[in-house]
């Protein structure tokens, strides 16, 4: 029989198509911006870098562990595969330019899903201007999708993890807690407003936040992607100072929990540590200040276990 | 009970240690070049992109795929994991400077052989000088890894697929077949030598032929991935051109097949495309030449079926 990449059902699948298919109309999906100089289609791709300096993230994601295709629909797994990476390279203070994208499938699924998740992938770029460069396909029993994002600095200075200072404020930009909510509604039994379970499809980061936190002279910044506490505690060690929070100040959007905000990944907001004093707009909240020693408190308490550990047995 | 990080059969596994663990245990291996003005630990990585253009490709491997634990060690497959990456990079004519990691495994691997990868791969980024700047974890049932490399052109035009014309040489450098006839003896029942095994498990493309090939003055070159036909005809798409191989002057090494060498992929070699008349050093075997029109013949006919369609199902 013919592969015609046509399945009997009318359907195409991507086992099917073959490789060079699925390649072949996945690429098509991809507009290339000004700063691409040679997209897919060759060993690699060509990409121009004005500050001399390029910033790169990678994050996987697999279906039953990052999503589950009966939750998201393609088109959500693809923004939200793209806002997690390109919130990493906001978190830095610099502009996403490219993404290279690796995806694996069984060969049974349809090529929609595939279309689908790519045109989440791009509208999620576009959102800061970023092409969709290059990558590779593979076979795979689940749905397994690696990004790799690459920015630029404009010149500036990185804002890293490593300069927060006692006596800075810390602040938050974005939401806390929403995802984690939107999941236990999913999980059951308890049901949750759809704005929840609508942020666990697709965060929202705020990208506008990097270069805000840069203009208000931030001292370090990252983005919260596996739990405030969790995250602040990377914080903390990496400059090296303690973090006090005040439950009082931690941002409550109507229908999370202090915990679910506490220890609730997914989200990605940004959190930035500030010079004491700066008065920052309203849509960064202070719920802190670093403190020297270590560690990070919740109203000079330590907190109870939270947060994502991509390895670990809950209990 | 406490998670110590060992098993009571004094193994440590990855799923005991962690995310955290795993991620200290790993990024330590890994020494971080000149090049790097960040590296592991951040929201991103930081790299001097000399050029002001970075070169970019990513590649996945799945245990059962590309790879098979019993048949290969954990060291091997880093090596190769590096070496198919580092080939596309240097396809392009420019010097590989950085890999970004992603790494899934299942809780029980032993934390040894995530250990013994990472050597692998970091020995293979020193041949060239590339350090390994950050990536990602996950958990998964198998082994997955996705590896993204950057590189650097140095000023110079990147050596794409798209340069060759009618009544240029094609030229090849490194070997072809042995990762193949390497492959049909781990299948079995034919026992090959040692060294096509061994090239299975890791092939050592000619890292300087992408230099060479420049100062040769190449109008086309690539890595031969997924075998020399196959990936000649992307060339020849790409260029809007013919290629005519004549089979008596395919290289073949001792033990190697002219299917295999005209067929078989993984070895990375370079093939390129030269000025007609151009005088080429012994390391690079002219095979055929540029002609008008399209596709790649072998002694003036069509080539069976062959090469690797990572979704297609051979019949």
């Amino acid at each position: 029989m013919e592969r015609s990449g046509i399945s009997g059902r009318g359907v195409i699948e991507i086992g099917e198509a073959g490789e060079f298919g699925l390649i072949t109309r996945v690429v098509r999906r991809f507009p290339q911006g000004p700063l691409v100089e040679l997209g897919p289609g060759d060993d690699a791709a060509v990409v121009r870098v004005p500050d001399g300096r390029v910033v790169a993230s990678m994050d996987l994601l697999l279906e039953g562990r990052h999503f589950r295709t009966d939750w998201s629909s393609a088109y959500d797994v693809g923004r939200k595969a793209a806002a997690q990476n390109l919130a990493d390279i906001v978190a830095m203070g610099a502009r996403p330019t490219a993404l290279l994208l690796g995806f694996g499938g069984p060969p049974e699924l349809e090529m929609a899903w595939a279309e689908e998740f790519s045109d989440g992938l791009r509208d999620e770029c576009a959102l800061v201007g970023a092409s969709v460069v290059g990558g590779d396909t593979v076979r795979s029993e689940k749905i397994m999708v690696a990004v790799t994002v690459l920015g630029d600095l404009g010149g500036r200075p990185p804002l890293t993890r490593t300069g927060a200072r006692p006596g800075d404020s810390v602040a938050v930009r974005g939401r806390l807690g929403w995802a984690a909510t939107g999941l236990a509604g999913l999980l059951g039994p308890v049901e949750v407003p759809e704005r929840f379970t609508a942020a666990h499809r697709r965060p929202e980061p705020p990208y506008t936040a990097g270069e805000e936190a840069r203009s208000l002279g931030a001292t370090a910044l990252m983005d919260v992607s596996d739990g405030l506490v969790q995250d602040l505690g990377h914080l903390a060690r990496g400059s090296g100072v303690g973090i006090a929070l005040s439950s009082a100040l931690v941002p409550l959007d109507e229908g999370v929990a202090l915990a679910d905000a506490l220890t609730g990944g997914d989200d990605h907001a940004f959190v930035g540590t500030f010079p004491a004093g700066r008065v920052l707009p309203p849509s960064w909240k202070v719920l802190g200040e670093v403190v020297a020693g270590g560690g990070v408190t919740v109203d000079g308490g330590p907190v109870e276990q939270g947060g994502w550990d991509h390895f670990g047995v809950t209990s």
